[in-house]
């Protein structure tokens, strides 16, 4: 498997989970600490980091220390990726529907004449 | 969770697998059978089915028996929930960006001052 097969899978099944999906909404809106992150789950923190884990092995996250403790960031372009992916099947889907279009088009001219 | 999570979830972790991406760029680019979608993979016809049912349960293919054949499509806009949910949360995290550029040429003015 590419490295790139590699990276998408990673970054999906991360977006792939509805706590992950918040824990990268609040940090969209800035950086946090880990407690901040933790606070609105109702979940022990064990089980929260390793949300966290899979969101920063999927290059999504970042962490720093400072002090006694962990801030976490956005990764820059952390969705570039994902959406290139989608935008580039959907504009291959959305092609073939136009050319699907032309063809129906140009069949019902002919049939007309 | 809400439907729409649940939806998301369905979604990306389906795409989060190199095999169900492989069928979906298959079908952007037309419809095919069940056959046709298995024949480039190495893999048992029952594995190969659990990653088409994923690919349904999350409604980004459609199926349909047509005679003694299974023919499989990409649903209409299959990839549109996965795609805004990424563009809302980059323009969040654009605008922050914006905002903090601009904080930081208003410092600098501040300090030539």
């Amino acid at each position: 498997m590419s490295k790139y097969d590699l990276a998408l899978d990673r970054c999906f099944s991360a977006l792939g989970d509805p706590t992950r999906r918040t824990i990268l909404q609040r940090l969209a809106r800035g950086n946090a600490t880990v407690s901040e992150l933790a606070a609105p789950h109702d979940m022990a923190l064990p089980s929260f980091m390793e949300h966290l884990k899979k969101l920063e092995a999927a290059g999504l996250v970042t962490s720093q220390k400072q002090g006694r403790t962990r801030v976490c960031a956005l990764s820059p372009d952390a969705f570039g990726p994902a959406k290139d992916w989608l935008s580039e099947q959907s504009a291959i889907w959305e092609a073939r529907l136009d050319r699907f279009d032309e063809y129906v088009t140009h069949l019902t001219q002919e049939r007309s004449k």
